[in-house]
């Protein structure tokens, strides 16, 4: 379903939603999968990560903050996200910037 | 297991922590569970939240860079963070400034 992404380095953008579902899926899954492939072809799309359990925390990467809003603003998403309340109980969505990296 | 976090107005720090689990436990539960008991006591701890699917996304949440530093600098912490190779095919630690949170 979902690999770690490949990121450069910092400084970069993180977008953090994490979200409770809903019952049933009304259309979620399909959707979810579209705005993915939607969005990795936005300008500055630097990867995405997703895992649900009891939450869901999916994050994406993006270049710069502009990037992050064309993404926000644009208009098939924007249709997405006024479904919003069909799919969630709640969600959250935290905008940062990544200073520091590291791993193996 | 884990519910969403609540955590104050931005600016505010995330550690967004993703990993791939190699096989078996090899105590790794436990001290999950142990370093999220002590995290939770360091000071600037904000909040946590979890999931894992294919990959795992862990974020902590904290008030600045200096708790950040305390925490990964925590003697306890830093004895498991020695054992990072017994658990993980890989991982990625991303430490984050939060601009901006909304949701409902």
């Amino acid at each position: 379903m979902s690999a770690q992404a490949t990121t450069p380095q910092p400084p970069y953008y993180a977008v953090i939603f994490t979200s409770v579902r809903s019952d049933g899926d009304n259309g979620y899954a399909e959707s979810a999968k579209n705005m993915l492939e939607l969005a990795s072809k936005q300008p500055g799309f630097l990867g995405f990560e997703t895992a649900r359990q009891d939450i869901g925390i999916s994050v994406s990467y993006w270049s710069t903050l502009e990037d992050i809003k064309a993404w926000k603003d644009n208009a098939d998403h924007r249709q997405t996200q006024g479904r919003a309340r069909e799919w969630y109980r709640t969600f959250r969505v935290r905008v940062c910037r990544v200073e520091r990296e590291y791993g193996f």
